[in-house]
């Protein structure tokens, strides 16, 4: 033999290969998200339907034909050619379904609200830990490149300084129907209402600012707005933290479309009134006040900009 | 005689005059609004102080040359060129300055916070009507022309709809000498603190957007930051109203400048971010999300207008 052994050459990456467990309406959207990654980054392998025929039609009109439909979940978990599961169902069945996908192996992706109570939520990231598989939940604005650029912007503790008050209100005007039928007004499927669905982004939105320090003591506003099922439709609550930080947030079934988030700092404040579905789909734009935050923006007190 | 009698002429208005109380710093830029105010609107045609030098330094200093000094209060109460007097005193002299204005017939511009309770403010609104004079305070982006169009926005039950939520923050980053120095930190000068100066703003943007509907129930924030003097240097708290409206406001003198509102309708939302002292001198803008608020920007979700 002559000459040295050839390099060993790195496998090119892998695409994800992803079984969809649930045919909701938010898959259809996460559908089209896993469409619009770069080539090589994942594919739908399955999706699995309580009937095979909507697990085909689902589909059909996702555009997703490499797919394979399967007629029960357990049939998508026995799927060996599923590596992740993506998992849209209502909250009431994440424990079940999400300890279930990760005792076969599968790595989870969940939709929030992830879990009922911290104790649920425990739950499934022991038997993700159990079982070495990965899990995420489906929190996209977290994702968004401007998110980066938002913190960029309140850690900088010279031009920003310490955060002192945060200020969200994420809600949207639901329909009639909406009201009467959604998941989310439902105590047996979605029983967290809106502070599951939007009040979820608002408290992500102050924990992402904080940089996840729990804060002391968290008080409710009075008289949230229920339904006759007792399922949360607005509230709010403010949160106190040890060092005198606090953060106030509503959400809303009942209001305009709003996933606003302002944070106050000692020397700068961070504006952003499209935090969960930016207002253009390749961009994101935000505001901020303070003298050198933005360089380029150092002669208006206010300005917005973009990522 | 021949022809018909001259039709009696209105006269032309004569400006109004007058008399500033006190050369507080607020004074300067009261004095400067009075000196752009139209031809004919306004003159100060005395300026009184505890030493005639310093009214005499006032009046050179911020250019009123017709202005007449006196050497106390009583002095130049008792001017009978002064109609009117702007009272920029520290807010416990309120009552006794304002009460004696007025019992000389002196319509009254009040400095804000107006009283360190209803009860103060009761005893100068009487005083007031006992003599038969006007009274004002000085909340001036009340009189702001974009104060007028954003009551148009929210006002709007077909585009705007029912206000639901409202978000305040109003606070500036205090310097190290006013903290130690300043009226608005001594309890027995100004003992409202940063609730009476820059909350009121915020309590005041509240009120206008209800339109001054009181609220049911107000609960403050826990811990509000006082100085050792027990004065507030910054503070929160969440307006609750019977048909479930709720406001949260935040005042601070220990952050960024902000004089934020945000009101949440069920169809449509209004921001403004420069409520007290906008961006720039000769307009004004805001933000408005939802449809048909605004005309010109339909497209768009979210929109910036000027006034």
């Amino acid at each position: 033999m002559s000459g040295p052994a050839a390099p060993v050459q790195a496998a090119p990456p892998r695409p994800v290969r992803f079984g969809i467990l649930g045919c909701a309406d938010i898959a259809r959207k996460v559908s089209r998200a896993l469409l619009m990654l770069p080539p090589g980054a994942a594919t739908v392998a399955a999706v699995g339907s309580r009937s095979e025929d909507k697990a085909r039609r689902f589909i059909a009109e996702t555009g997703l034909p490499a797919a394979r439909p399967h007629g029960s979940y357990e049939s998508l978990l026995g799927d060996a050619d599923v590596e992740a599961v993506y998992l849209p169902l209502p909250t009431s069945l994440h424990v079940p379904w999400a300890t279930a996908a990760a005792a076969r192996g599968k790595h989870l992706l969940l939709e929030k609200p992830t879990a009922l109570c911290a104790a649920d939520l425990d739950a499934i990231l022991a038997a993700c830990d159990a079982s070495g598989v990965q899990f995420m939940d489906t929190t996209m604005w977290i994702h968004n490149p401007r998110t980066a650029k938002m913190r960029d912007i309140v850690a900088d503790k010279d031009a920003f300084g310490d955060i002192r008050v945060i200020h969200s209100m994420c809600g949207f005007q639901a329909s009639e129907y909406f009201l009467q039928n959604d998941i989310r007004v439902k105590p047996d499927l979605d029983a967290l209402g809106v502070l599951g669905d939007v009040g979820w982004y608002s408290i992500r939105s102050i924990l992402w600012a904080v940089e996840y320090e729990l804060p002391e003591t968290v008080i409710a506003h009075r008289h949230p707005v229920k339904n006759q099922a007792g399922v949360i439709l607005a509230c709010g609550a403010t949160l106190y933290w040890a060092d005198g930080k606090t953060a106030t947030f509503n959400c809303s079934f009942l209001t305009n479309l709003a996933f606003d988030v302002t944070v106050y700092g000692t020397h700068g404040t961070l504006h952003v009134t499209d935090l969960v579905i930016p207002y253009e789909e390749k961009f994101a734009t935000g505001g901020t006040h303070g003298s050198g935050i933005l360089e380029a923006c150092a002669e208006h007190p206010g300005c917005w900009w973009q990522a």
